[in-house]
């Protein structure tokens, strides 16, 4: 009888499959299992105290405020927060250029959403973050990949591509999710000069950015946009969307996430999200505001900075320490994944299952291309969740996986 | 240079336009301005010493679990919470019947996404609650229009409608956004079994259900489904998907709401959720959890119904006081709107600005109408966001504008 609904489903549903990894991270919840699976922030460096105080100060306050329905477009303070925060990263924008959505998986949405009609093309890293594939997919979106190596996005390679007329570019140039590697401060300036010679604006995704480790920050890809451009105040103008989030610098939980844009972008875009879900908690935004605000942020962006430094630096030694000698992976400077290659003909799912009897969990790495069928000799870790002593320990059982699976053991006969 | 984003913009958003209320609201928010505009609760009864409580409790005994991501689906005990709630209604759902979305408004945007084709015809009441317009807009909705009376959607006139092919029925029972008017016992019957008749599904939306001030409670109609269906226990099968909310039984500025559906139906939505916004602020969820438990919510609903039943009194007292014998308003039983019906000629659009030359503010009923061009001698009247005395000041101010409007004064030539 149901069939009357199964009948009924939209063309566009007709490709969606669910994440692999949330798949998978069902299988990798249990206690015994060490997961390098999933994205979580470490739960240690949540300020549960800190939230709970400004809990407390919203409802005592403006309660009645914090639990009413709210403007679309955001709390204003947050929004105003949000752009002197970004001032200092050389992003010089207006509260008016912010919106905030519910966590950067509904920016993606409504991305997909202004931008895509059915059949258009994307051009994507190779690998890619997941999520922005799966928002894409529900608008029917065809892809165009352009590989990463050490320095990010290779750019050389990136004319022809863009000679296809890709509607959008979708990078991530901070410690990439799921490669971990860093757009270099030369390729970001290519990559701006090709934009503008293609006339192909770029979504920048960043949700790491303020999580780095090592050597200096680089331009965001809005700002190199803006100087190219030669528009010296404002935010009027401009090729580049820029997003980020405070799921990976407050919590995930909270579902709070921002846009940036020249005005008219955001206006159309405040429409969708109307058409969406009307706003983004009122009482999540004046609580996060309130949470984050007098130089709290600050400060515990540098305490989470510390303890993921030493979780990267505890993995970094763990591979060095147990991994073959033909097995390779790369050294984020910041972020929360890095990015492993095994040997030509290493099928990544078999050592997903090979892995998981060892008690260890990391996401293979085919989730990550549009296409599906490449990357079966990758795999991401994450760093982040796992205490230092537990990531040591997970790389030693990962080892024995991939040793097994490099050199199975003979068989007699 | 921003008209590179302009060119790029999708088809679907060609159509979209900012939701008329939400304009109106932003004019209307001038203290001075006595607003029935809105569709706000009354914010002297959110519960806001209860969310204190629990924030506290949430945050203290499970806090890093409440701001790490979670799953799609929702907080599992609020889930089964609901599941448990709804059983009182005659609604049997399991807990994996339910999705919790962000706000109502998410779910009818996911139900849109789920079963609109572009050009997809979708029956609504005229009137109808304008932001299922909105959310069906974006996926290209063509709309059937049948029209209500006092006992709500015409059935009588319904044959006709179905066999146009509606892709499915949007339907708000009870106290119906914005006329006020309810579905009869036996017009609910009839459009169960015309359902059944065509194999049209229904959109059950009641987000008012709870909060009835008069008369019996009817069953909701994927109870009368499941019935006609023979479907003695289990929500395996159904016609009817039922949507609810916390948003006027707890707060709206915690946006959350959740959808009843089939099994196979919610994983569909669970697909399209995740690619939506992954999940539901798992805080929000939490706190409203604990907020709700232990029966709260149940004498938080009747204090509700109390202060709503005393202000729709008053509107309908101070209708009946001031407002001219040619105009005729609705008798809502519940809910938080009543719609008032002006002679023949009446342009409702040119009343708002005279209504607010005398500070007070209604929505014209034109926003309500798929068509756009009918309703213009209507208005939905708020009755649950003013104090009792504000109500009847607002009315009679109201009355100086319709009589106005009505019998302008002579002009001495």
């Amino acid at each position: 009888m149901s069939t009357l609904w199964n009948s009924r489903y939209a063309n566009r549903t007709l490709g969606i499959k669910s994440s692999a990894i949330r798949e998978l991270l069902k299988i990798t919840q249990k206690p015994e299992i060490i997961s390098f699976g999933g994205g979580l922030p470490a739960p240690d460096v949540f300020p549960v105290k800190r939230f709970e105080e400004s809990c407390h100060k919203v409802l005592a306050e403006h309660g009645a405020q914090a639990l009413q329905y709210g403007p679309t477009e955001g709390y204003q303070p947050l929004r105003d927060m949000i752009a002197r925060n970004m001032a200092r990263y050389g992003i010089v924008a207006k509260a008016e250029n912010v919106l905030i959505t519910s966590g950067s998986q509904q920016a993606l949405d409504l991305i997909g959403k202004l931008l895509i009609n059915r059949g258009d093309r994307v051009l994507v890293e190779a690998p890619t973050y997941l999520g922005a594939l799966q928002a894409f997919n529900v608008y029917g979106a065809q892809y165009v990949s352009v590989p990463v190596d050490d320095e990010g996005l290779i750019t050389e390679h990136l004319d022809s591509s863009l000679r296809a007329g890709p509607k959008f570019m979708y990078v991530l140039p901070n410690f990439q999710n799921p490669a971990g590697v860093t757009l270099s401060e030369s390729r970001r300036h290519q990559l701006i000069l090709l934009a503008d010679k293609y006339g192909i604006p770029i979504i920048e995704d960043d949700p790491y950015g303020q999580l780095r480790y090592e050597g200096e920050h680089l331009a965001p890809l809005v700002v190199l946009d803006r100087e190219n451009l030669g528009c010296d105040n404002g935010f009027t103008l401009g090729n580049v969307i820029y997003l980020s989030t405070f799921s990976k610098t407050l919590a995930p939980g909270i579902r709070l996430a921002w846009i940036v844009a020249p005005e008219d972008v955001i206006s159309k875009l405040v429409l969708l999200k109307q058409a969406a879900d009307l706003h983004t908690s009122t009482f999540n935004q004046q609580v996060a505001y309130e949470v984050a605000r007098d130089g709290f942020l600050d400060r515990h962006v540098k305490l989470i900075r510390q303890v993921y430094r030493e979780r990267r630096d505890a993995m970094l030694h763990a591979l060095h320490e147990f991994f073959p000698p033909e097995v390779t992976w790369t050294h984020p400077e910041g972020g929360l994944f890095l990015w492993v290659t095994m040997p030509e003909g290493t099928d990544s799912q078999a050592l997903f299952h090979a892995a998981i009897a060892e008690q260890v969990a990391f996401v293979p790495g085919d989730s990550f291309y549009a296409k599906g069928q490449e990357g079966g000799r990758h795999m991401r870790l994450n760093f982040s969740h796992s205490q230092p002593d537990q990531i040591r320990e997970g790389i030693r059982r990962l080892s024995v996986a991939i040793k097994m699976q490099l050199r199975p053991p003979r068989v007699n006969h």
